[in-house]
């Protein structure tokens, strides 16, 4: 099992990080444009392998793309990160052109692989990687909700001074912070709403707080957080690389599921040795429906700015 | 078992991160003086445990002590970071007084605590804090050796073209690319010497490399590594918290060992529940003992910058 | 974090091997009253620790509770299996005289542990080591609930086709085939209620599968399960270690909580360092109340056969 | 990555039970002839996966090698266990028809698999599976030797008063009692010769105990070991599934390598994707060398019982 994840920047080596710490992956390449920085990163992670335990080989490029050759799965953290103040959605004319350029070169190397597209804004990258390539749908997966639901459940637990791994909790739609639909009425802790133990108007802090959860940590940190994307990338490709056929909600190109066409956006799919093996439709309340129409509709709309 | 790290640079997160991810801490508690940038860090790996399956609770505190209270262990590695051609002992003047503010808040809330050193130049600032306390011997731990050995480990796999789990070595001596001393002839793979796979001038290759591990790093990162001192920081946390009575090497105040004395420097020593159980002298070639001795000329005179 | 399990059967073998693979204790001791039995164990599982990555130490004794002295957490496993065919209520006039040796003899040479019942029939031991002895309730836990629950979401995995890890669910009540309550209503996958995954039907057919689960094993094994009551062990006694704070379902003594009193049943609780350290009472629909009270009427019945 | 093991004894589960909690493979399928008995370990274990949190899916079938298809790997353990007082050599005559039978059924459904063979006796048995099918030499690995080395790591750990982890030691040779030889000579303790610690006459009493290691455990627990075999077998699976390049002392044809021709002894290997893809020949001394010859002396012997 090779991994690629393109970009050494926080994310990225957080990325190849977390895979190596999970000890399932053979090798991870980790590639960057900066000479010399994906390497260092490298080699630092890979001195920890005698004190963290694991076995996967990580490696440094600087963009020779033949190092990355029969990746079965492939990460983009490529572009710029968002600054404080910026909305994800400024950093769409930059960014397009890096996930292009890189998207075409792991596939050309790597033509059967499951790509995993990180760079912000993160739905429309994942839309143009499938407008951009010839990748059946089922191989081309946005990470976005793995991480907002990795969000809302450190939020809930927050709320309910519970342990995180007792909380359960899905954020589907958009990957910004109005786009997000943290689905508070299914959250649960240990399979127990969690209406029985906060209020209804706490757990509306709790889904505000998710929703706003990449700025907050933009704001305190002077950058875009990267552990917690990182892990959540980590977790994604390990349910494809072992088949685990675990649910996870990620940016994926709707076809009429959820009443939408024609856009990629965070929905709960199926993860597999194939990739995206099924998009799971569950019951949404009016409500929510509108919510993620709305999202949909801020998707689109970002959308429409790529030249297509 | 609660665990206080000071300093939520890239270091002092990686050790939190690490010590988060082995899971046996109930608490571990990052404070740093830059506003909110403690808890952001705290938050962003909080972010990842639903992912990476972890249940210690990660805090993070601008500044007040009064959190970190009752810490069983703590870590320093406050201090300003090596920056590229800067030498470790550049930075003593800045780090000194550092060190020593920290060493006294940390004490002051957590008596019976075991302090981890790791701020640079780390075998002086574990003599300052020796200096500076009332701590006994046995709960003052610098860290280098460690990692020092982790690089050792990762330069040998290298040069064998075997995993890292495979091979085994041990650096004693200054943590400094002068001090370093790789103990290249007891070096094994799978306990076979590993003179038997490689040649003499490949291991002193090695043994180079090994001792200059820091600065190539920050050569290519632009800034010193994190990951492998974080992690040897766990390693070292584990083995106290955990009662696991393993040997890493790690500097400790000498007082007739190895033939020094009033010096903190690295030897092997035996961690456990009481922080530093033995101090285990090895039998050292000749040629060894003399670089020991070199090393040690090294780090007395930087511990002579000291204003104690 | 010195733990001692009692009985070195498959199912306290099981116990001690989770405790130690999870590396978060220092020492893990086995004792059994058969001659080399609990060191032949002890030692099989040591010669693990190379090759599974831990470093607790797992000792055995024949019958000597000094080595046992100063446990943390301390496990009660002994007693005869459950053959084919017989009632866990059958087991009681053997199992309440062992289980009342070993809780005096646990307690003389660690007066301050905190005790776990794995005995059968569990809930009516867990309430005899509370008339036994003069522990707190905070420190007796009965272990059913965890495993019950474990058992629940295995089958709720196999109904749904999904990942165990993707499922959620809870048993409370008495830790017997008539006794238990899978809580249906309130299970999920990816806190999603299963009902929209399942039918009705389907949800009961998992439920009387979870009820069975103990005697549909030892139909298939010849003789009663071992793996996962050895792992509900290990996530209790890592949860208080750990002082986790996490929600198991667990037997405890109730005085009043759920309209029950005077017997130790299987209901939600906080477990961190000091053992429960809160009853959690959900809402429970009248249905379910009325299967608790029925359940506490069978479990009452069995602690009517102890002489106390 | 499939993997199927035969035999679902206490050293079959064991093995299934280590590779699920690595958590790399998709899928184990325990088969054994026994009714329900697969299927009810592997029921148990599955109820282990929310409380040791892996994903791998564990199935058990009654005999169905329909069900083994497409593994990549698949491991031996059937035959009749040793009683106390038998040798692993009167075994020979029952298991031998057995492996062939298992061996053939695997291949049939699995045309590509790596075989490991852990049935006793162990050297013979590997090389029964060489001459009774058409598997090229690297696709069949005997299990032996990885398990010696870790009785004899937990030898060498208690004489040292050491962790296990802090040190390495290889058995090579036949895995007998008499056929083992145990590297005295090489055994290290961070990657310090052992002789440093331990006189000649300790270290001398640590090899006995390592050759009498499964003989031992026997004695003590009344019937053959189980929890390091399968450990055993858990390491050698991941070095090959992940590709790990590991180097494990395994049964292996020998060629000529150290002296040697046509039996499977235990000597290093380094195992990857394609099983063996190298045999190491580190130097032996001559009372090592000859240790060796006798030990290849026994194996043939007891090959010269199997009717090719």
């Amino acid at each position: 099992m090779k991994v690629t994840v393109v970009g050494a920047g926080a994310v990225g080596a957080s990325c190849a990080e977390y895979i190596a710490i999970k000890n399932f992956a053979s090798e991870v390449v980790l590639l960057d444009i900066k000479e010399g920085y994906a390497e260092g990163k490298a080699m630092d992670l890979m001195q920890t392998a005698s004190l963290n335990g694991f076995d996967t080989k990580i490696t440094g490029t600087t963009g020779d793309y033949s190092k990355t050759a029969g990746s079965d799965i492939t990460v983009i953290t490529s572009g710029i990160p968002r600054k404080p103040g910026m909305t994800r959605e400024e950093l769409i004319g930059i960014n397009a052109g890096i996930v292009k350029t890189v998207a075409t070169s792991l596939i050309e190397h790597s033509p059967n692989t499951i790509i995993i597209v990180v760079s912000n804004p993160m739905d429309t990258m994942t839309y143009l990687v499938h407008k951009a390539t010839d990748l059946p749908k089922s191989r081309i997966i946005g990470m976005g909700g793995a991480l907002d639901s990795a969000r809302f459940k450190y939020r809930l637990a927050e709320a309910l001074g519970a342990p995180i791994s007792d909380v359960d909790g899905m954020v589907i739609g958009g990957h910004s912070d109005t786009g997000m639909v943290p689905l508070t009425r299914l959250a649960t802790r240990n399979s127990v709403p969690v209406s029985e133990f906060i209020s209804e108007d706490r757990l509306q802090q709790v889904a505000e707080d998710t929703k706003v959860g990449g700025a907050t940590l933009t704001k305190l940190l002077g950058t875009s957080a990267w552990y917690a994307p990182g892990a959540a990338v980590s977790g994604l490709v390990q349910a494809i690389a072992c088949d685990q056929k675990k649910i996870y909600p990620c940016s994926v190109l709707l076809e009429g599921e959820y009443g939408l066409n024609d856009l990629c956006i965070g929905a709960p799919v199926v993860l597999g040795r194939n990739g995206i093996e099924k998009i799971v439709e569950i019951e949404l309340s009016d409500a929510e429906k509108t919510k993620l129409a709305e999202s949909a509709e801020g998707v689109k709309k970002t959308n429409g700015l790529l030249e297509l």
